[in-house]
């Protein structure tokens, strides 16, 4: 497996299976002098763990993070930050389950491509690191980041903008911080969250899954971040969130409704607010030639519905090469998007820290005046 | 500037603007033994240069490429593949144009970022790098991928799937590859074609513009190609295809209509077809956890309506920081969606290339048997 | 702190203090299969160890490593491998001694440099991660590229060529091999290794310390391996050495010693035997043009004498910025050169997996016959 | 071939054979507003260019370079940086001679490691990339990373130190500044230099060629510049000088010379000098745990005898595998050591670029105070 590091200045490095000892995390360019604990890091494991609500996952995993380097005296030291989260709930009867259908494709799952690409000796317990458990170690790298950007002034949040087919009306930025966590779907439109929480559980008494969009905002990047050609802020992004397992595709400011729009009709008109240089309306997702313009950023994903799915469904003995059916017994989420939110706000923040310090690094030349 | 490269094992590096003197594009990882020439290059550089037809910019530029490096007597040598590209249509009555505008921000346009970025320093002729220009670039680096996809038997193929709110019928792959070049909207749908072609002449009478979305598809590629976390091939191909001028959306297969769907409906059924896995449908796009499962390789991207038009807008002026408006008198395209496919091609082909070496060097330790 | 991850397909990141809680290493791009457990690591981490000998740092670590991911059921799964290794010997005293002068620049150590760029937060504890406890790490990854090394026959093997003026003999590879670990000294040539040791250990009995030279070979490269212009071999080994602690040099086959040579005396004349091609001589310690030519690869460090002694030295407090005088009384190494050696293996083996990865992946595309 | 692009931030891509079209370099990561035009990069072209001198190959080179992007009205505009250099050299009768010798390994160059790694469609045209050719690129990106660096008042100087056994005796920065051009050895000790040249002509006449000593000097590196574990400033700068061609070993302040000394011999000794930390003396080289302490940069490269002579040597075709005799009628340098001068400055100043760089973006988030 390569690819197990993000970020050019500011680096996130994690490893760790579904069912294995441990996640370790190693955050590097972490600067000194942050104030950091366990207690920073842990209220965002906490709204990503399995077992939060009746629409997530069952497993009980606490999540537990410990910091073990980079910090001392309740500071960091300017030295790479490690944190290692201890898996807990791992049973024997859930291995055994996992060893029994090791040979099956869970369709949607990503079994078959770890066993073209890994063989036989992949970890099969929960497919391992293709599991979304993964994603605890993002999210503490994201908390540090989320620490680093609050010196600037910078927010990060996520919500959940559309569950199985229910869109949540336009809350406004303040609203949003308000009521992000006031219902288990991550919905800050609290009709539009009853409803979606409704169709979840639906889906999940049937065995199914549902999916659904996560947006997120930046808000307070100074203007000018952002490396305008191959590693244009939006492209770096992008690749950030298209890196979270189950999401397939991602937009930015009016996003795909750009389609069969006119350029006099989306073009966001600039205007001077005293010092600064605001726009009447946001269709560019705060970005222009791939840099920030000042306005928030604003990003939208699609997750698809959790492939795992009690139902029974056709697939095939990678092994035997024959066609089976598969009914999983295996613990599942009826849909992850609401645990998906602190995910996409934990990579956001480490893009956006790595580009204000390349953004930095790159003017150390530039002349005063 | 940063970010001036692309790629890992197989890297792009390009330079030049828009009314520079020329472009410059390094290609490193060419294998030696590749046979390759000018021929090889300047078909893709012909379907994305302006002047190409009347829906494209007037502007008249050759985009005669020269290889100076890499090539000797017809085949690669394994050294880096160097090309320029020389600037001939920069006449002193553009740059006067520019020259009188340079302290005005075009709406939708770059110049504002660009501004705060790099100050009185940057280019404004014609946004500098900030102008498609920059993708020429590009799509000979793409040239040089595509050619050694083919040793592969992979093929990318992109054309315009909806331009001005005119999508384009299902299209067999054959038929796409057969008649995407067969009209100036580089549509395989001839009826869509033409409607397209309709509206974004009105639109350029209008001196507006308008937008719409590119598909690509690789086909061919093996299964088992991308890494499962932080780059996952899907999270590569969204960061190369975000990384063009004007994007502003990326998704994979059955994308964002995923949202609203349940897994029992859109898990995609793997079955076994003599020593082959395929699937019933392709939701996936061909990639399950990042990495590639066999099947066609499906995504599409949004394209903004060129911000540039010639309708009057307002902006301001960033120097005097007052408003002022604008109706911009340079050449542009009404529509740059049909020039964006080959720049979408090139992108995935630098892509797939690049994991596909990747992977290869990853299995360098594996033991066979 | 940036700069934890060293390598480009095959990557070790690593955290962790002289006396933080606990050093964690990431290995990324561990193929899937290779047999592997703690005790495939520890060996390696014992020699490295302080308190090993009568000539090493007095420091009780027992340095036990734990593999918590990418192992399953005694082979690697093909994710990355985590391991962790606690601190142990983290004694009040220690860290009372070492607050004490916290303030003060150890002369030839980091302190101040670290001071100037980390500032008051920084770890002051035995100087953090400047103090050569960081390369534990190192020496965990490196056991891993040395069992995948072994299955292309590749052995990498480093000895102790020069300690406080004393030099060995030459010695054959097999002799080295066989006996390296014969002596503290970590030289295989017994007459030198006594005189080395008695050396040592009077500087000790002074409080002083003293350097020396390693020198290190690595045995049954394939020719080819390499990328000639910017990642020579040779300058990635010399990148690894040299980020070793206390290296102040590193040369390749004849070395410095071709300063006063002609090139009619120091070419190695290349000859045919049998199927190969091989080297009448090695002045060119198995690297031409940065490219492996399937003789052996010989580089020699320079060890610097461990800067921490317990003679009486002027300083500074870097605080009240004024001089004062120092007898550390912290436990130090009278020669760290014999803990080197490990260490050594260990980064030569990790760039050698990373390059011969890298030259499997660039050959992805070349064709055969 | 891969590894064309060397530095994070301020990053320098080439491309360009001994007997192509044309050397073009992309200097990625230069800041809006450097004055700059070819005026600036001559002068070190001139000083690394055949042709210059008695003890220098014949080959005739104009090495004009032409800046055709990133420079606008005689200023940088941020983006990159791009520079041909065409070759004007390349006659019929050179190229008869190389093709005739072309499946014969010349003894001590890289024909044989580039038949084995590129086969045979390599560029056996004076070896291709593996010429010292290809270093005329660095010199140009390096002399933009000089003219940054003077921003700063940093200086960049080396000069020959020792040249077929001649050793320069010590002379001050200033002097070495004053007089390093001021003969053809390009050693400020004239008495020296003069015996330097007698030796190397002879060497000359005689078909041989001789080895020799480049020391590099930086002064007026500010302190805290570098990594301090994988990338320490030493790390990166030994990377970078072993990667120039005929470079078979590095050493920083005392070197080698370090191997028999003792601690508190070597020790460099803080003081306090008004508002600045000084050392009195510099055995380290100006770099402790590979970090700047504000002396001078101090590094010294060994340079093997150039191994194409004109003397008959032993060697092997490599396609018929069977011995013969060379006795080569190419062109040669009797010693290329003055020629490397201007390289070694190159490779150090964009070094120095990218760790002020990397460092003042990790500083992104430090709070002031």
């Amino acid at each position: 497996m390569l690819g197990n590091t993000f970020g050019r200045l500011f680096r996130v490095t994690t490893c760790g299976e579904a069912y294995g000892e441990a996640l370790q995390v190693i955050v590097d360019g972490v600067p000194p002098g942050l104030e950091l604990s366990e207690k920073d890091v842990q209220p965002d494991l906490d709204r990503r763990r399995p077992g939060q609500s009746k629409i997530a996952s069952p497993r009980k995993e606490t999540d537990q993070v410990k910091i073990v380097s980079g910090v001392m005296d309740g500071y960091t030291t300017g030295a790479p930050v490690g944190m290692i989260i201890y898996n807990v709930d791992v049973l024997p009867k859930h291995l055994a389950q996992y060893e029994e259908d090791k040979d099956l494709a869970i369709p949607g799952h990503a079994d078959y491509t770890y066993f073209v690409k890994y063989g036989r000796f992949r970890d099969w317990r929960g497919c391992g690191r293709a599991n979304g458990r993964e994603t605890a170690a993002r999210v503490a790298g994201g908390a540090v980041a989320k620490k680093l950007l609050a010196r600037k002034g910078v927010q990060v949040v996520a919500y959940t903008k559309e569950l199985a087919g229910v869109r949540a009306r336009e809350v406004a930025f303040e609203e949003i911080v308000a009521r992000v966590e006031s219902n288990i779907a991550r919905c800050p439109d609290p009709e539009a969250a009853e409803q979606m929480i409704e169709r979840a559980l639906e889906a999940g008494r049937q065995g199914d899954t549902v999916g659904g969009i996560v947006e997120v905002i930046a808000r307070g990047m100074p203007p000018g971040v952002g490396d305008p050609v191959f590693d244009k802020l939006s492209a770096s992004i992008a690749h950030a969130l298209m890196s979270i397992g189950a999401v397939k595709g991602v937009e930015f400011g009016a996003g795909f409704a750009l389609a069969d729009k006119s350029g006099s009709a989306t073009n966001d008109v600039p205007y001077v607010d005293g010092e600064r240089v605001r726009f009447r309306t946001n269709n560019a997702g705060g970005l222009l030639g791939g840099i920030t313009n000042g306005e928030d950023i604003v990003a939208r994903i699609v997750v698809k519905p959790t492939p795992l799915i009690s139902i029974a469904q056709q697939t095939i003995n990678m092994v035997k090469m024959e066609e089976v059916s598969l009914a999983s017994k295996a613990r599942h989420d009826p849909t992850i998007v609401p645990r998906v939110v602190p995910i996409v706000e934990a990579m956001v923040a480490i893009v956006l820290v790595d580009h204000m310090m390349v953004w930095r690094g790159y003017s150390a030349f530039v002349e005063e005046g």
